[in-house]
């Protein structure tokens, strides 16, 4: 018969444990939820400080007003009033790659920089930050965390993070690199572009050493506490129905349009990617 | 052109607010996240106290150990790894009635219970607990947050959960009207059953004035923490494939079983439901 | 060691049945996929007659142009295009009461109303009809499948389905009551109501003997096809981008509007529900 | 004002369109679910062939008995039993790369392979495919479609797929690839592995000519059906109860773990893969 080991939740008769505590006594009235939520992912007890910059990056990434996360649980609720766990979830399953998941490219981009002997100053951070992104470059992609749609003159998340990483001494390689990489990249993109809140989160959170295959996971949390925000305005004041509505009866209907396959070895083909 | 309203998360060049609120400078940094989730989901900032105690029932709903919803995510996570928004979305659907409704249901229950004009000593609350269990017990239905099918001598995070809230006066009516039940129900039930945790806890949210349509969410966003913790462990001591198999290698073939359709009028006839 | 039964799929080193039949021989390049989904649901092989007209009513549920659950599927595609089961899933959970679920709830209310002795003629369903109606008015409550907000003078897709099942001889007494109220309606309502859609297909799934308690299930799978059009076309005509747009461009940020409880005993108290 | 574009569902007061047709007159009892699920898809209607074939696909993936989407449905069904939308979106949520998603992989890889001049003998695709077995070794790539951890003397769904896509004239160059690679592979790998049931649909949905993006979709379309069995089962004959438990009475504490990051440049570390 196989058991199943776990550090998280534990009952019995009398007593209900939570990472090896007593919930009741050690845990409720004396844990933040941001503290216990670091310290569920990770098994060990963030500082004062790691909650701070942690909470920090929570409130950075909670609601960004009418994204597609955000429409699709208004939407999902209006259809389906009776089931707010469905359009909590509906909200979360945008959280994919394009709008959500910056925080974890960039987390993961910049660990995989980061060489065995680290820079001990601005100037070798900079030099480091030059050959990451002339690689980039060179290579033709994108440097994650880097440029915004809407705040293109500095994205006002971006130094406040720093700040309170600081303060609390936990400024650390990832948000070293991402900053030089702020520093450098004019020089060899030929323009300036913002470091983005998203990208500063990634960096951040990976300072704090959590689990980089779950830095979009973070966001999600955080995600889940703007969704709410979202629901309980759509239940008080809903425009749910008027977006619906808006593209309802600005639909036009067109004539079916074939579906053609591409041609044999098209640009687009890559191969299994699990091949 | 319609026009969308919102008090969230709004940005132009180079500010971001949420909730009138500078969100770089205001926000992140100094307001943690169950004050966050808190403030997201009423537009209003909470008290210390508030926070408090809305941050010990989070604790007291995060994790439960290997629940329906716990299972879920850790098999969605084994079969979709690339997609951690699948494997919290897919635990979060099992927040339905059963599992997770009855924090909800329970702070429903007593704010339909309470007079206009509320009992002022417990004499008058073991008054007013007394008619409601005796109309549920009439009506042949359970009182929500009574008994538990582990805690069977009681629920510690009942007994805290009071403390909590009476140490910051925040000790109102649904609890009273709880605590009352609690008291009294032996003489009508004939038998003393635990208040549970998630009673407690929706009776809490309720005094805390929190949406009681929105209770079910804020145990759901408990449990969005609790599932990282599950996540963040199954990644690292994996016990998904084993429960996979323990089932899969345990099927038992059978001979289909034709369905027969009920029989007109049957008694699960119940008339629409929103006829 | 628990078993767990299951006359669905199972596996040896050789041989793959599904519904105690061989899948590879008598299943695939045999049965069509309505034919498959009645089985599956059912644990019985319909016949033809059945198949038609359950595949009318998957048609007839599959697509609706821009309803909430197709732009909830877009626009989680754009923002999480490499997960169409996510998009497909959000999709899905927009199937709740209010636009999905009228197909169920007809289903149950006409169930529930057919007494054990079935009328024999027109006049004897118009008579059950009559009081059906008349009780529902009376509850003041509406009566499931009537009434269009587009098709004010009838629907094209009820009495097709009419139609579909007469030609099958399966016009049972749930299409017999549902006829019967669209013939009787006007002299208790006092206005003409057009039976819709999505009841006349609960009411044909009924007589089909399919289960009660999965009617909206079968508009989901309908649905599930549905949207597979919708994501196709939004990966070749894409209007999710412009939808997200219309929407965070017109939005207007407002000051908060903090939430205050109701009042006690107030009027959508309704009692515990699973009390 | 923006116009949103559609060849699917379209109303008017009096009519309803669906792909340019009267879907009352012309797709209600005329068309199966299978047709038009490919018809929305491509906005192309099959030939009775195309669709023969695209249903024996359906079938060979609608369900393999206790996988943990199923596993994940019944959970969530016996956790919130009020919502069927939310237990079939969350089994779907399973389907990601590990188990659902060979399908897809398979299909895209073959067509990567095709060269634009097509082999016009066996002695050709051979030829063709020991050079893809070939470049998939050296690179250490698995072949997707080979190998199966159950029918390792054959998948028999394999064969069975490749005779009814020959009877309808539908053997096209994906699954002239996919079975020449099965011919040659044990002289490259020195050892003989089945082509598996996933695998040679995505290589006779490729031969369909339907999108490589939504190849997975089309596997999740199949699965919606299956696990609507899996539900109606589990309605009647419940098991989750009974695995819930088995995990629940079989788990141990164990104490924390806390979590180490990896070191900098670790082994796993990738890049931005957005980046």
């Amino acid at each position: 018969m196989p058991e199943y080991e776990t550090a998280l939740g534990a009952s019995s008769l009398k007593d209900i444990t939570l990472l090896g505590r007593d919930l009741a006594e050690d845990v409720m009235g004396s844990v933040g939820f941001g503290e216990l939520a670091f310290w569920l992912a990770t098994q060990r007890r963030p500082t004062p400080g790691e909650t701070r910059v942690f909470e920090a990056v929570l409130a950075a990434l909670a609601d960004h007003g009418f994204t597609p996360t955000a429409i699709v649980s208004r939407l999902t609720l209006l259809s389906a009033p009776d089931s707010i766990q469905g359009a909590l979830a509906a909200g979360l399953l945008g959280g994919g790659s394009r709008f959500l998941g910056v925080t974890e490219d960039c987390g993961r981009f910049l660990h995989a920089q980061l060489p065995a002997d680290l820079p001990t100053d601005d100037a070798g951070w900079d030099e480091l930050a030059l050959a990451v992104v002339t690689a980039q470059r060179e290579a033709q992609r994108f440097v994650p965390g880097l440029g915004h749609h809407v705040h293109k003159e500095g994205d006002p998340r971006t130094p406040r993070l720093f700040q309170i990483a600081a303060e609390e001494n936990l400024y650390g390689p990832h948000l070293q690199l991402f900053a030089a990489i702020g520093r450098v990249h004019p020089r060899i993109l030929g323009k300036t572009l913002p470091l983005n809140g998203a990208g500063v989160c990634g960096a951040a959170l990976a300072d704090l050493g959590l689990p980089l295959e779950l830095l979009r996971g973070f966001a999600l949390l955080a995600r889940t506490a703007g969704l709410m925000g979202q629901l309980a305005e759509e239940l008080r004041h809903p425009v749910g129905n008027e977006i619906f509505l808006s593209v309802d009866l600005h639909n036009r209907s067109v004539a079916p349009d074939p579906y053609e396959p591409p041609a044999q070895h098209s640009s687009d083909a890559e191969g299994g990617r699990h091949g």
